[in-house]
This record gives structure tokens, sequence and C-alpha cells, in this order.
């Protein structure tokens, strides 16, 4: 192939991404830090490979970039703090695997202060934009990694999702989100909020996507003390035909906007059509208000532990550091009833899931929001049982029946079936108009 | 059949078990509550059923009696204390499984107070006796379970395990002992210790009996938010050939007695003799020590929310009081610093049995020892790594090289593998003389 020109240019598609983030992010604020010279010679590097006809694979070349709590050697992991942070001697496992399958790293991405919140309205660097919609939220807490690539700057990012901060944020922004199954991707080197709950996730325009980067950054890694063994998980789906979901009473769970009740419908009735078989189900004892209640305190709890010292110093806002005081006052019974809560919750999910290919729910009860609105309570409420019960979920993007912001979907599989979750994923993109292509 | 004599009499075992209790349980102090009246009544029951030809099958007529912390209707659950506790409205669920298989319910067991410790030196209902030898303590907190059987009034008995409390009085007392996969049997009646960590479980002569029980007392019970749906686990094996179970460092994980290493090694060798595949294994992280206190802080954090405001009243030792109200006063960090060991030890026991039919451990670290001496504090050391993990475990009994009171293994399995462990045990019975045949 030397001498031929490339389908694919890394260093074209690199100098674009560098290029328009200097023209959008002094507005969109979804990156907190560019590396425009490692980047140039990770594709330089990328590019002598495909030359050379000696590519390392569908991700070399690729221009990726990964939200401010995940360690990029060299890099301070501030986690959208301003609290000092020696920089990272090494790589987390993710982004080594990453740059090691050709990746190339742009940068880190604006996030909700700590990963406890759902807004990236960042007090230190910046409110982060929806490229959707100027003056409205991208979600949290994951916000910068759904801007990003929203924004046209990337088409690759990764995030982290505690109780929806994959999710809500491609969402908002409509794109396609995985949480994957707790523990299936390493969590070395990331800065956790609540090491029981959150997990690093991938967040991109089409589900293959998810599939490679899942592909690359799950797996074994000894560092990582809860890393689980790889689990082959159920058999891939073949076709939407016969593939059985349940659906919650979603309208009885959460207080909904109608548009993304009428979306949802609309999503049902495609399925049906395409012959998914949706089931009514009901998971027993499933309380979102109280579930998102239990795993913000988990999250205080386990995030006051993970800053330590930190949490007295300076660079946290006012609110944050309230939230994580409230964690360490807190009483070992108080958050034994959470924990309770949780476990009950998993057994309940994997009653309702038995005999299933997984559940269906709307992502959020709303879209996107004004930053200057008030912020709603119950974001997480349909996001955090997948966190609650360490199963894998995908955030599908609907287009909106009123044409304006999108709205989403999102399936939860059993624990290991990542991989159908993301082959779902491929047949469903046959559901256009319903569903949003990016 | 009908005027054909019985070759099994309930009504001739129910009366030689009470006739048994009155004997011997002045000294062994293994009953809290014995119940003729209704005893000889189901029994009646049971040998009218026989006469008929209509019998419930293999527990019918089987006298049993179940720990102080299960409920029995019209009974109050004390579990080992003196604190008020109105009468049971109804059975346990255990329970009333086993008298609708046709058992006859002899009383209820004493126990070590509140279910938190390991001798059954009861300071209201008795110093409950090893049978094997007086002055002796027949283990803990299941004591009572152990010591009805191995005194000869019943067969079988129900104990509850938080960190080994069915399978140290087993080995203490040279019966087999099951704790189950965690979540298999319904808790409903019970009254925990730890929800998180305890679990119903059989005590038997023989390991064919603890199958007969769980098949009663398993499956689900949705009064109970912790009980898992029935997973089937995986082929029972259909000999000793060619079973892989890996070996950890026993003598470098805890002190051990001499006498406890030499039976071990002793039945390993049988093992390998009958074709058991032995491998080292090391379970990364494992420090029993650590272990232990985790589990501890977490009895004592449950423990005092399920006992609520009943831990400021009567009835309670000041020892056991103080234990709980450590856990009370236990900051939320401390609990959740517990809840990481035991998350991360889960992983690294799935890493390590990958691939085996299960663990290979001794049960204790020392054998029997006099209520007169001093508590060893690492009696959890081995036992209570099931706990953490939900895993099941059996407790072998093993004659000691010296004659003396029994030595003790356990083999510790796969979630879900509990049917396959006592299928283990049953072949395990061929390796007499190093077994313990009772």
């Amino acid at each position: 192939m030397t001498g031929m020109p490339l389908s694919f240019s890394p260093i074209e598609h690199t100098e674009a991404a560098l290029e328009r983030t200097c023209l959008v992010d002094d507005d969109i604020r979804s990156f907190v830090t560019t590396l425009p010279e490692s980047a140039r010679a990770e594709a330089q590097a990328s590019e002598a490979r495909m030359v050379a006809g000696q590519s390392f694979g569908p991700l070399d070349g690729i221009p990726f970039a990964v939200k401010d709590n995940i360690a990029v050697a060299g890099l301070p992991t501030r986690c959208g703090t301003l609290a000092p942070s020696a920089p990272a001697h090494k790589d987390a496992t993710v982004v080594a695997r990453l740059r090691a399958a050709g990746g190339v790293l742009l940068g880190t991405l604006n996030m909700h202060e700590g990963a406890l919140g759902g807004t990236t309205d960042n007090p230190f660097w910046g409110r982060c934009m929806n490229p959707l919609k100027y003056g409205y939220t991208p979600g949290g807490s994951s916000g910068g990694s759904a801007a990003a690539i929203a924004s046209g700057i990337v088409t690759v990012t990764l995030g982290t999702d505690t109780m929806g901060s994959v999710r809500i944020p491609a969402a908002y922004c409509g794109l396609w989100g995985l949480k994957p199954t707790k523990g299936r991707v390493p969590a070395t080197g990331m800065t956790h909020l609540s090491w029981t709950l959150d997990t690093i996730g991938p967040l991109a325009r089409e589900p293959g996507t998810l599939g490679a980067i899942l592909s690359v950054i799950e797996g074994p890694d000894l560092a990582d003390p809860l890393n689980t063994p790889l689990n082959a998980g159920q058999p891939h789906p073949t076709t939407l035909v016969g593939l059985r979901l349940g659906v919650p009473d979603v309208a009885n769970l959460a207080a909904c906007e109608d548009i993304v009740l009428v979306a949802f419908e609309r999503f049902k009735l495609a399925l049906t059509d395409a012959g998914v078989i949706l089931t009514p189900i009901n998971i027993k004892d499933w309380s979102p208000g109280k579930v998102r209640r239990a795993g913000l305190l988990i999250s205080e709890v386990e995030g006051a532990e993970v800053l330590g010292n930190t949490l007295e110093g300076l660079g946290l806002s006012d609110d944050f550091r309230a939230m994580l005081l409230y964690g360490r006052r807190a009483s070992a019974g108080q958050l034994a009833l959470a924990y309770h809560k949780m476990q009950a919750l998993a057994v309940s999910f994997d009653n309702a899931v038995l005999g299933l290919d997984g559940l269906l729910l709307p992502t959020a009860p709303q879209r996107a929001f004004a930053h200057d609105g008030a912020v709603p309570v119950n974001q997480a409420d349909f996001t955090s049982l997948a966190n609650m019960v360490g199963a894998p979920a995908i955030t599908v993007p609907l287009c909106a029946p009123d044409g304006e912001l999108p709205c989403a979907a999102q399936i939860v599989g059993q624990r290991g079936s990542d991989h159908s979750l993301i082959a779902m994923g491929e047949f469903l993109k046959d559901l256009s108009p319903v569903l949003r292509l990016t």
C-alpha cells in the first residue's frame, strides 16, 4: 500500500479534531486539557503503521479523549476539582489499552465536580454546554465526554457511570453510551467516587464503536481489586425477532416529561413491529427515589474515603465538600441499610430478568434542560438501577417526537451480557426514523 | 401395608428423642425449649400416614430441632438472649417447609448469645457441652445444633452460619455441616445477626441427610428480600476421580494446631489416592485475620440495626451489648472499607476457583477446646471466607490422628454448587478410616 493515498488518515483526523477544539471549545467547554503534541506524535506513528500496512486494527489512529477522573501519565487527575493533584505516573489501564490499540489521545474532559452531580456546570473548568442547544446542559457527570462527541471534535470518549453518568449525557446529547457490567472494565487509574457503584464506559455515535472500545478496554487486570473474571455471557442475538424485553411501569416509577413518555411508547411500537416481544414486568420493591438516595449515600461515604484529607483542603466547591462531609459524618448503620437496599434490589432484578434478554426503560425522565433553570432531582431514577445491581446498560438515542432535543431509551441486560446489548444496538439502527442516527 | 409393623416408627423415634433429652440434656444443655406435645402429635400424624402408605417422603417422621434464632410459631425467638420477645406468629419458612415434609419438630436449640461468638457458653441458657468430651465447647454459635446430634437426641438440626457458625460446631462435634450459597435458603423468620453474611444451614451425621434437608428448605420465598433465584449450578460429580480442588497454603494463613495440620495432610493424601487432583492455589490478598475483623464489624453494625431499641434494654450480657454498641458507634466510612474488603475477596475467590470444583481447607485451625480455657481468636479464619464471598461450604469430619476429638476439613464451592458439594461428600465416605464415620 506504500505510496497510495490512505482512505483514513490519522494525521488529518487528529489535526481536524485539534482545529475543531480551538474553534468550538471556548464555548462548549468539553475539554479540561488538550495534548496536541503527544496527539500529533501518536497520529504520525499510526499513519506510519498504516502506510506500512501494519495497522493495529479498527481503533488505530482514532482520536479519543477521557474524563478528567481517568489517569493520563503526566497530567493531574483532578476529577473536575482544583484540589492539588500530582501528575499521574502512568496511564489508567483503559488509556494504556486504547493507546496500545493505536488510539490517539486528544486530552481530558470536563465533568461534574467530583462526578457527583448531573449538569457539568463546573465551577472551576467552566459550564459545559450541550452542543445541540447552547445554554443547555449536556448532562453529567460525564458531560464533557458527551459534548466532545456531539460538537464534532471526536467520535469516541470514555466516561464513568456511578448512577447514570455515562448514559444520561449520552441521552441528552443524542449519543450511544454503555455502562458495562460492574468489574468488567478495570478501574486501575480511575479515581473512584464510589468503588461499589461506578465503572468506566464508552460514549460514541454508533453502537459498533462502543463494542470496538469495550473489546479493547475490558478484561483481567490484577491491579484492580474489583476487576471480575470475564464472563462469556449470553449468546449474542442474531436478529431482533423473538428477543424478549421486560418493560416496567415507567410512568408510575418516576415523574417523566410527557415527550419522554411519547418517545418511549413510539420506540416500543417500533420494537414490537420489528418482532421484539415486550413483556410488562415488575421489579419487586424497586422505588427509584429510595434507590437513588441509597446510591447517593453510598457515593458520599465512599467518595469521602477516597478523597481522605483532600476533603479538608482547597479546590473543592462548598456544595461538593458538604455532600462528602455528610457522608463522612454518616453512621455505619445508615450505610448498612443503603447496602441492604442494594442487595435486595439485585435479587429483585435477577428475578425480574430471568428468561429475558433485558429490561427496557427510558434513560432519564427528562431531556436536557437549561443551565439557568432548576435541576431536576430525579435524573438518575431510571439509570441508578443498573449501578445498584451491577448490570450492563446501553443508552439508545431516540428522535424526539417534536423534533427538538433528543430523547433516549436504555436496555439493561443481565450481568455479563454487554456485547449482547451492543449487538442489539446494531439491529436497532434499522428502526430509523424512531432512532436518532448521528 | 396396613397392619404390618413399620420398619421406621416416627412415634418410637420421637419418644426416644424426648427420653434422651431428659436423660442427657441437663448436662449437655443443647435445648432451649422442647415441644413434647406438638412433637408427639406430629409423630402420630406421620405414623398414621405411613400406616396408610402415604408417607411424605424421606423426612417424614424424622425428629429435628432448630437454633433459637429461627422462628417457631408460638415461641419467642430469643437468639440466645433473655431480651423480651413476643411469641412468633408463624414458623420460619424453613421450619414450615420441614414440617410440611413430615419433619417432627422437637424444639429450639441453645446458641452463642446473639450468634456473635464461638463457644455457646450461654449466660442465660447454660454452658452447652460437647457430647464427645464433657467440659469442652461444642463450638458456636450453633453449638446446641451440633450437641443435640452428637449427644444422640436427633439426627438433623438447623443452625445459622455468619462466619462459620454451622461449620465450626459440626467440626468440633465430628459431624457434617453445610453453609449454603448466600440467598439460596430463605431467611424469612430467622433473626439475622448480619443479613449480608449469614444463612441458615443443616447439620447431620451423613452428607445425604444434608442434601435431603437442603432440597426441602431451599428455593423461592418472596417474603425474604435477599432470597436469590435458584441456580442450577454445576453438574454433580459422579466420581472422585478427576475432581479438581484448589488448596491454599493453609499453614501460612492461620496459626493451626499441629494435629489439625496432620489430619489435613492425611486427608489430602487420601483424596489424591482416590483420584482427586489437588492444586496449590493463592487467593489474592486473602488475609484471614483482616477478613475476620471486617466480617465482625459488618456483623456488629448490622446486628445493632436488627436489634434496634432492644439493644438498650434488659436481657443481654454486657459483652454482647458492648460489641453491638461498637457497631452502632462505627462510622459509615469504616463499614465501607469492610465492604470493600468483602467485594475484593469475592473477586479474588472467583479468580481462584475458575475451572476448579472447589477449595479445600481445614474447617477451623483448632479442635474443640475446654470451656474453662482461653478462647482462640482465630476460630473463623478458614470459615469466614465462604460467608464473605457468598459461596457454599461443607464441613467434612475427619478422624484425629491421635484418636481424640475429631478434626475437620471444609470444601468451599462456587456459588450455586451446594448439591455438588453434598454429592462429593457422599463419595468421601469411602475414605474411611481418614474420614470420621458416625
